[in-house]
């Protein structure tokens, strides 16, 4: 097994920012073109004062349809989920959402590669589990299993990233095995 | 050449009507998973009333990043831009921005497909015209050329779709031909 770096610490950014850093990175070296989505609003109230900018004055929030990231990359569709847990030794599945386990079925069946990017915040350990993976354990709560992956079960099948400066969380290699 | 049929008509409906319809009836069979990006927004300020639903007080709208439209479709990462024109002889250019131009390359460069769909709506016609054409009237416009598309230079190098009641804008067998 190799040994992995786990020295650097991009602790105090969220995953998002992370993420986010990662993918401008990838995004100006050519390597691959991978967005969040917007978090979808409903627009009720709009003003728009003369001479400066529109306002909106009342919006509310949207339940997504979709996971928060997908791009390509490499002619294949890139679809994923990130989630952190400040748990160190499991992951709670209520921080997955039933949609999102839908939209990612949908997505695989349509040969997209979907995955979990997970970070255990206070451990400043993160992971790559193919949908597939999840899978398996969101059924295992719905017949009436564990609510929860448990950090060895997250070893055992899903790949490990060692987080860096630059980028932060570098997640492309990982693609090449999933 | 084939007769089309352009009998019917959603008159009425906006083209991001037609094409959620679309692709919701592309989801609901599983031919593809394209979803339209919600607007971005930057939240300010949110309010949290007791026993009800949050509401945002104060938001601005930011410029996109990407297009519209993305997903997966048969194994193939799928964007695009929609655009609508009440011109019935060319499409003005001014209707596409720099942004959108550079994601597309950018697409492209990945393996993804993108394109742009038009409609032309006093004529009630819609075409699907891939972004590699596009470019070719976007640098001659940034050479001192025109700065629109006329109707017949969209007949030549776009494919054309008869709209229909369900799915309204079908646009997926010329993806095939893409
Ligand atoms: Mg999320
Ligand atoms: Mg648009």
């Amino acid at each position: 097994k190799k040994k992995k770096d786990f020295s650097f610490s991009n602790r105090g950014k969220t995953l998002e920012d992370e993420l986010n850093e990662t993918n401008e990175y990838y995004l100006q070296l050519g390597l691959a073109v991978i967005h969040k989505k917007p978090v979808p609003v409903q627009i009720v109230k709009v003003e728009y004062p003369s001479r400066s900018a529109a306002v909106i004055r009342e919006a509310y929030f949207r339940t997504p349809s979709t996971t928060d990231y997908n791009g390509v990359w490499n002619g294949k569709y890139i679809d994923f989920e990130a989630k952190e847990t400040e748990n160190k030794t499991s992951f709670p599945l209520k921080n997955i959402h039933d949609h999102q386990i839908h939209h990612m079925s949908q997505v695989i069946k349509q040969q997209g590669i979907a995955f979990l990017i997970l970070r255990f915040s206070s451990l400043q350990r993160y992971f790559v589990m193919r949908f597939e993976s999840l899978l398996i354990f969101w059924d295992r709560m719905l017949a009436g299993g564990r609510k929860s992956i448990t950090l060895q079960e997250i070893e055992e099948t899903s790949f490990e990233i060692a987080p860096g400066a630059f980028p932060p969380i570098d997640y492309l290699p990982i693609l090449q095995k999933l």
